[in-house]
């Protein structure tokens, strides 16, 4: 058997979020080497509660959490909190007891620096919240870019509209300056934004399959999704969620469900589209230096095999 | 016989507006009635010389020229001036001789303001420049965009990369304030981006057809245009040039020649994505109040029937 691929999930669970860690803990192909927390869809320190909650439903204390950071990179930015998407808690408003377990004494930046230190190449970064430890692991270590294996982050929206607003994505708006550190950084970088989530929908009939298995994650997540499908009726008039964290974490454990394009991205950190990524192809010759001139390339998803994404979807977490 | 549609063409004479400006006075569909000047491929001086050499050129010194503004609304924006793309005289570096006419006592904006006055819903202006001129009009009579019957604008750069940097096209960048205030305006204005401009092709096969036309405006541009050609190896290494300007004219000729989006379009004014038009498609409903909210739709060309947009060129431009 070849050797399974370590990943660290960055998270703000979040029930896609929730989805997301059960798929990878049921993905043979992948080891989970750790989670690290951030604000998105809830505060922090929320964050760090419900991934400690998370790996205690799935049996999985053994798997360290690391604490992110509370604030954003960018000055002056108040935290924009998606708990109209997923509940107060995060977890569809279901008052889960608290954890017993606790973070571990490393914040999430210097995790992820000691890991990628640890085995380096080997280690992917998948990232499903705001990029702001991950852009702190890059500025506390220059090394950083060149150990760590990829960084898959589920981020932005190519040439579509946001869902924060018409330019901007939930996690780039929520850390735009973080975020053009992680782009033009140099790593190897795999952005898988809402204009290829939006393609792989969980319908109601798929939720239906979840209500009857007996797995234990299709039970647990049949009982948060409510929250996630109610918002998805109200702002897209869809029967059903977009699977966003879902989808990029199968990117990572396997490639081959996507397409990709490379070229340079640039975060727009300011005016009304802030939080806009702006791809350049690099096909035209400029007149002037640009922006994007002279910026490494990174990989931006464009297409998604979106129903075998969502039979493993299915099949993972109906397993037990 | 149909009324004929009145048009003026606010211009920045710059090869593809001679191209365009033949082209409507070739047109039995629409009637001339003015030209007015902005910066862009030239300085408003030489764009306004121009314009008035090119109506000499085609013995229609009937047609009135105004001039426009020589500086952008947006503050503190130094002019962009495409000579790279045009020659330094705009016109292929042909060393014309000064034009004998005169630009009238109106200005741009006065002249547009009282044309669409005396002919209300009747005037389309075919803006292929800047926005500046349409935008003074917007905010100096109120009414304006009331009577003005269709503003149809070369601009923008809709989920594709721009022309000046990876953002931005050249109009819009030339001055974004002035195109904001175009967009949401509430007139109706339909937007030619260069998504759509840039599948309009004209090879050097045609341009040998061109060239072994009789016609005068076949003659004339076959000089004209080898600067132009130039540019587009460089910049783009095609065998052939973009019809930007004479594509956004006969969309205004012939709408059915073209294929339309709506939604609400703002310009980004400042930071690394300057001049970037972002379409909102009005189908999230969002959370918090965004700036596109509330703003009226546009047009924006999505689709162009661009073989038949290349033979109606061709045609007209062979044509004495």
């Amino acid at each position: 058997m070849a050797e399974r691929k370590k990943i660290i999930i960055d998270t703000d669970p979040g029930i896609d979020d929730a989805m997301a860690i059960f798929l990878a803990l049921n993905s043979p192909e992948v080891e989970v080497i750790g989670l690290t927390t951030i604000y998105g869809n809830v505060y922090t320190t929320l964050a760090t509660r419900n991934a400690l909650h998370l790996l205690e439903i799935a049996e999985r204390i053994d798997i360290p959490v690391a604490e992110g950071s509370h604030v954003t990179i960018t000055k002056g930015t108040k935290l924009r909190i998606a708990d109209f998407v997923h509940g107060t808690d995060g977890l569809g408003n279901q008052n889960f007891p608290p954890p017993k377990g606790k973070p571990i004494d490393l914040s999430a930046a210097d995790f992820l620096i000691e890991q990628a230190n640890l085995y380096p190449g080997k280690v992917t970064v998948v990232a499903l919240g705001p990029l702001t430890n991950i852009a702190l692991a890059i500025q506390s270590d220059p090394a950083f870019v060149k150990n760590i294996g990829q960084i898959v982050l589920l981020g932005g929206a190519f040439a579509v509209n946001g869902n924060v607003n018409p330019a901007a994505e939930a996690n780039i708006f929520g850390d735009p300056e973080a975020a053009d550190i992680v782009f033009t950084s140099g790593a190897d970088v795999l952005a898988v934004g809402i204009n290829v989530t939006h393609q792989v929908v969980l319908t109601d009939a798929d939720r239906d399959k979840l209500a009857e298995s007996n797995g234990k994650f299709a039970q647990y997540l049949n009982k948060i999704l409510d929250v996630y499908f109610s918002y998805h009726r109200d702002a897209y008039s869809t029967k059903g969620v977009y699977l966003h964290d879902p989808t990029a974490l199968l990117a990572a454990v396997n490639p081959s469900l996507i397409t990709c394009t490379e070229g340079a991205v640039r975060v727009q950190t300011t005016g009304i589209t802030k939080g806009l990524t702006l791809f350049y192809n690099k096909q035209k010759r400029f007149e002037e230096v640009t922006e994007w001139s002279d910026k490494p390339s990174v990989k931006v998803a464009v297409t998604v095999d979106a129903s075998t994404v969502v039979k493993l979807v299915m099949e993972r977490l109906m397993h037990s």
